[in-house]
């Protein structure tokens, strides 16, 4: 009979669904450690507690990518935003002391494109493996009229471990403190939907042409990768130098790093201590954004910012190199004070 | 300066965010047990490792709702699909041996609405305590021109653990040992795309009028919640009296319990040994859909598979009581042969 349904019919390609599966177990081979004790296909992925830590705190973060998504499908490169995402979720469970054990992706697509999704997959299992960090599964769902053709949704979930003696839980910050402040790469994953309204509608560009005062296009601009800070502080955190930490993202950093300071204490910041990045100057310019909204919106050029004894500042700064400085420091009160620069 | 842009022109409310996340505190209080060490605001979720294992193994797994959303977008009933997400997640690592720590999940929208982004995270609060899960945390991100008004996506993490000598993979299993079937409530969610064709295209319902054969709405027979089978099956899985368990998700009985099976093992599964439930009934005949399809598409009222050894399935059968049936055999070779019923 011509009007019987399949679930194909309906939008949804169950084979598609197995090939792209399949042609992800690679990158999940790929991206296991000696403690990953599952492969594809097991209902769960299987994680063995690593045994040299006495108290062993687990540390989770979920996140995804938001509008920066908008800006890979314009572009039609997908290995970035994988790599975005796993970053991101790194750096925001090394603000408390962990390390990446392993990680889980959630991709929803209205199609199932299979040189998209093995793009996409490959970035995140790319990303682990450099974050030292094992892939162990993920689930990539067929959502036919809920995702625009072309377009799809990205999340991810991170667990990590520290020792529980070893939290950075802001306990030890005093008044006086250091601030150190870490670059960032770009915008990260932060403010995207502004940042897009004022590159392709304001100052009229597309993805392709050369954006203002750079060397590369609107496009490369914008995708430039979310660092991960774990590598230039792990080494830190392993000799205790690091009182708390803040990962600048939505919200600025007057929006996360009181995150981290224990009550009644707050921090001030010198804005002249470092020069904002010219596309974060381009993005005010363009579309007339006033500095306290950059500031509350967009990283500014600060990635991360650690909190350190003023004995151990000189030390940091030497093992960060040029892409650190310092920024401020910790004060009796709360929030946080942003004084000098533009 | 009249043209001058903020986020919110961009269609990002930050207060509204802060607001909204704000109310979600008492949600993540409520679903924290005494191994949660963090509260709301942190980057990560904490979580200490139960020191009553000797080696353990960590479970997780990634999973989102599917297009079951467009029925609650539609009935604009938002309480039920968290109830879905965290139950799916908390049975597919059941299936291996663990019982779940935490969860966090990922809930993207393209406006704001607090009122409905409280009902969504309160289904997922409410499952996670009725799983003795604590709810570690989750990201809700704004992303508008990315979701259509009204609509969001969900997707969500658990994380669970078991004793690597108490792992549930299938190893034990010998061909003759038996298969038993637990009941599933509804559609679960899986199957959606087509289900909704069916229902609201083919039959012409909408989510008010009565679903035939039911004394409930078209609504209310989709939206029926995923049910968990920790609590029923727990017990059975402390006794030891489980050798393999298949979750029967997207794929159905065929393309579930092979996961499960060593190398060179196959099932048989009588059709005849249960009725299928109404729902799939008057799905198959609304789309015209054969019977090979449905099984693919559909649970057909077998949610869980267990694997039992014939000396352990009366007591097993006894336990579960009026919602488990024996449904087959473990046999040499590969697959899943379905015989018998219609």
């Amino acid at each position: 009979m011509n009007d019987s349904l399949t679930y194909r019919d309906a939008g949804v390609d169950l084979d598609a669904a197995d090939r792209a599966k399949r042609s992800l177990g690679p990158l999940l081979d790929a991206a296991a450690d000696a403690n990953t004790l599952s492969g594809l296909g097991a209902f769960g992925g299987l994680y063995a507690v690593p045994r040299d830590l006495a108290e062993p705190v687990l540390v989770s973060s979920a996140d995804g990518v938001g509008t920066k998504l908008k800006v890979a499908f314009l572009t039609g490169r997908h290995d970035t935003v994988g790599r975005d995402l796993v970053n991101h979720c790194v750096n925001d469970i090394l603000v408390q002391g962990a390390r990446p054990l392993f990680f889980l992706d959630y991709l929803a697509t209205g199609e199932m494109d299979e040189g998209v999704v093995s793009q996409v997959v490959g970035g995140v299992a790319a990303a682990c493996r450099r974050n030292a960090c094992a892939l162990l599964g993920g689930e990539t769902a067929q959502m036919p009229d809920f995702y625009a053709p072309g377009e799809y949704d990205l999340a991810g979930f991170v667990v990590g471990v520290v020792e529980r003696a070893r939290l950075v839980d802001g306990s030890a910050v005093r008044p006086g403190d250091r601030l150190v402040g870490v670059r960032s790469s770009g915008l990260h994953t932060n403010g995207f939907t502004l940042a897009r309204t004022i590159v392709f509608d304001r100052m009229g560009l597309s993805v392709d042409d050369g954006f203002p005062g750079e060397d590369a296009s609107a496009g490369e601009v914008l995708l430039r990768v979310h660092r991960s800070y774990l590598a230039p502080v792990w080494p830190l955190l392993e000799r205790g130098r690091v009182r708390a930490m803040a990962h600048v993202t939505g919200g600025g950093i007057a929006g996360n790093l009181p995150r981290v300071l224990p009550a009644g204490l707050g921090a001030r910041v010198d804005r002249g201590s470092w020069r904002v990045p010219n596309v974060f100057r381009r993005l005010a310019e363009g579309g007339g954004v006033s500095p306290a909204e950059m500031y509350r919106v967009f990283n500014m050029g600060v990635g991360m910012i650690l909190v350190v004894s003023p004995a151990d500042e000189a030390e940091v700064l030497g093992e960060l190199g040029d892409e650190a400085w310092g920024m401020g420091e910790v004060v009796n009160g709360e929030g946080v004070e942003l004084f000098g620069g533009e």
